[in-house]
């Protein structure tokens, strides 16, 4: 064997495995949005078969001696290739490490859990889905002991969505911003509540919401031929490969600001996935490199542009086509100041930006607790209330509006939560660094997001995950990730509009 | 191996196989409804891959020696079991005869072709999809060659879609609707048109029609927890298993009985996946036996009974509640006669009974010319439009109402068209037998359609491909299919309403 022809078998099988994902993924969003209520009964024994596949398939001889043999020989491989074979290595060492039953099972698991936790969120019922929960929880520890028995399990889990991560970065990061955001979230509160009357109280129909989804969709730049977009009880984003990537959203009739901004963020997401490289297709390093770096991008378009007072003048006289009757007597600062009422709240993707990392927080801290131990799963709604009445002074009326609000536990996604809080603030200080080069509000206001777009792919999107994230990051930033241009982006925009 | 052993292997590859085509029947309905226009260019490879892998089961060493084995032992398999068997076989020497790779090349082709055909349709392109087209036949004869060298590839193709089913007994079946059909459309057409003007001109948009059509779905007794309704260029069903069925509808803003029978039809072949038999789920046997059952039970639903004065009244008051404003001063029986209005049109699936299988004519007349190498696809739309004018007497204006209409072709169903008009007959004379027991117009005027559904359940639905179409089609009706039942029904119907 050549180190050429164990590169180009490498490459097959990545893409053999990418084809049974990339199926699998399909199945994963038409199940959400297309398929029948009932149809999940003969979806998970397909899923199962397929993640069987893939598994055979990731954790074969052939792949395995073909991989060894490339990594003996990597000094005859390009920089690309390198990096390909080692991130291979590192996700397969943790795939590998799972017994083919319990892997599967967990694929299977899975498929059920997320039908049975959407029956649950619009039951309000947390006793039917705590099953499902503790199982999700039990598999993933059970995992990430298989994988790395000596480590603590929670900083595995923290390692695989942002390498490098712990507990104690991310206890360091959270108390960071904690220090910051609490006092200037009590400021806030002291000071009198903008006014949202000019939106409140007015319907916007989901018919009326749908076309103008595809107006933003456009405005961000997101090439449509190649990103639909459809509806589910939470949104999110999938991309198959960089010719196809979805979006979802959910339409609330009393509030076009929330599926407008969730628009907007998971179309953040899904430019991240439509301009990864041309040369990294159908490789393991295709599409984004970290939950983190992707928060960064979709929490960036979301808030550091999405609630700018630029974007808001930009889309006004859009907004007043699409919604004539509820825009009458609108004007954009009422709308910006409406777009940006920071105040505690129960549901994080609705939530403000300056209360945002707080919901997190909650997250972050409910999964150290059940990954040590101290706390038991049906113990979830009653430790999430009390969080919330801690860090947010208010009440939790029920667990739809509670632990059961989100998808991620549902769909397997443990120890994604920090991500979101990282990603903010990120964004916060590329948004620094690319003011330095681009004129970003002159751009947005004139609804032109091409140069914002452009600076973002060729410092973010186009590397894929050709780049550990904490290097990505320092080359874009040309400088270390500091915490502090976020809380310092937070307090200046806070005090301007709360008059502080 | 004992024989039990072997037939639980020959299910467990049957259900390997089925887990793939679920994928890929996923897949494929996706890309017809959610997904982005471009990303057919990634669906290909994926597609591809899975149906090699489906392939390399239904042909592999495993399968056949267990098939082969069971054979031998077939006298120890109960009734299901060896019918299971047989049905295997016969599938299996089709798929087994062609080549593996251009059996992959095939599903490749048909996912480009579907896309190009979406495209050349409403760019009224022929050109572009006739390469595809010219490949899409020259595979079919080929496969039919490789699979029964000494026959006939067009009566090949016709026995795959009906078993038994030739171009003698299908020239004489079109002969004797010739006979009756064309000589009672003159006596219509010297007969002053029924007035349409009830509905015409009026607009019903997508949005008013989508609850319609949920409304129609739960009429007929179709279970939405295992059906669901999604939006296409052209109506089709595809089940992927009994849980999980899926109908499609296109919406023409001027006309709500086009999407209203669309509906309806698709429905019937719902009804008829989701009610195939438990005992055959996951085998050879599940879902319809044949195209022409298949097109027995939706046209049955759409036309004997959806088309039906006691249908049309029972219906009514619903219209009135959709659409008020459209509805207002309509009659009942205005609607009736706008239903069945008869009269030579271009668009086969918005045909009405009486012209409906001269529709059917033009294209099996054309399949069994490029068959015979007596046509070149170039030469498609030329024959196409001359025969429109031979048996309906009119002018096709464009490709995309000529011969770019349907999506058979482009989706590789050759030589399923007369599976339409065989079903059509087939209906009717069940219609007839279904009227010795249940009291079909009384149940239907009162909008009550389960009894009509528990017959057909009970003498068609629930048997799967447990007998062979004519077995199955003798059994239910009592006699041999005659279609002297269909032709006398639009005799009877025709003359009623056109006073002839």
């Amino acid at each position: 064997m050549t180190t050429q022809e164990a590169f180009a078998l490498f490459r097959q099988k990545i893409k053999e495995a990418h084809a049974l994902s990339h199926a699998m993924g399909v199945m994963y969003y038409d199940g959400d949005t297309a398929a029948p209520e009932e149809s999940y009964l003969g979806r998970g024994e397909t899923m199962e078969y397929l993640s069987g596949l893939a598994y055979q398939i990731e954790t074969g001889e052939e792949l395995k001696n073909a991989v060894d043999f490339l990594w003996e020989h990597r000094d005859e491989l390009d920089f690309q290739q390198r990096r390909e074979v080692e991130v291979f290595r590192r996700n397969n060492e943790y795939t590998a490490s799972i017994p083919q039953e319990e892997y599967v099972a967990y694929v299977s698991l899975l498929n059920n859990a997320n039908a049975v936790w959407h029956k649950a969120k619009l039951e309000n019922d947390f006793a039917s889905f705590a099953p499902y929960l503790k199982q999700i929880f039990d598999t993933n520890i059970r995992f990430a002991k298989y994988y790395k028995p000596d480590l603590d399990p929670y900083d595995v889990q923290l390692d695989m969505y942002e390498k490098g991560l712990t507990k104690e970065k991310t206890d360091e990061f959270f108390e960071a911003l904690k220090e910051k955001i609490v006092p200037l979230l009590h400021r806030v509160m002291e000071k009198p509540q903008v006014d949202c009357s000019c939106i409140e109280g007015k319907i916007f129909t989901a018919n009326e919401q749908r076309p103008f989804s595809d107006y933003l969709m456009e405005l961000i730049t997101i090439d449509r031929k190649r990103c639909s977009i459809g509806e589910t009880e939470h949104p999110y984003t999938t991309g198959f490969n960089k010719k196809d990537v979805r979006i979802t959203t959910h339409y609330h009739e009393d509030s076009f600001l929330s599926s407008m901004y969730s628009v907007i963020h998971e179309g953040g997401h899904a430019l991240y996935e439509l301009h990864s490289g041309d040369e990294l297709e159908n490789t393991v390093l295709s599409g984004g490199v970290s939950m983190s770096i992707h928060e960064s991008q979709s929490r960036f378009m979301e808030n550091l542009i999405g609630r700018s007072r630029a974007f808001v003048s930009a889309i006004y006289p859009k907004l007043c086509e699409y919604f004539p009757a509820q825009m009458a007597g609108v004007t954009p600062e009422q709308l910006y100041l409406a777009a940006n009422k920071a105040e505690p709240s129960l549901i994080r993707t609705e939530a403000d930006e300056l209360t945002y990392a707080l919901h997190v927080l909650v997250r972050y801290e409910i999964e150290k607790e059940l990954f040590a131990g101290k706390l038991d799963v049906m113990d979830v709604p009653k430790a999430w209330n009390a969080k919330y009445k801690e860090y947010l002074g208010i009440d939790v009326p029920d667990d739809r509006r509670g632990c059961l609000q989100d998808s991620h536990w549902a769909n397997g996604n443990v120890g994604y939560f920090p991500s979101y809080a990282l990603g903010s603030a990120y964004g916060a200080q590329m948004l620094t660094k690319m003011k330095e080069t681009v004129d970003v509000d002159g751009a947005v206001a004139r609804g032109d997001l091409k140069p914002v777009a452009d600076w973002l792919e060729a410092h973010i999107w186009k590397f894929g995950g050709l780049y550990d994230p904490s290097v990505l990051l320092e080359q874009a930033l040309g400088a270390p990730f500091d915490p502090k241009f976020y809380t310092d982006y937070l307090e200046k925009k806070f005090t301007e509009i709360y008059d502080l």
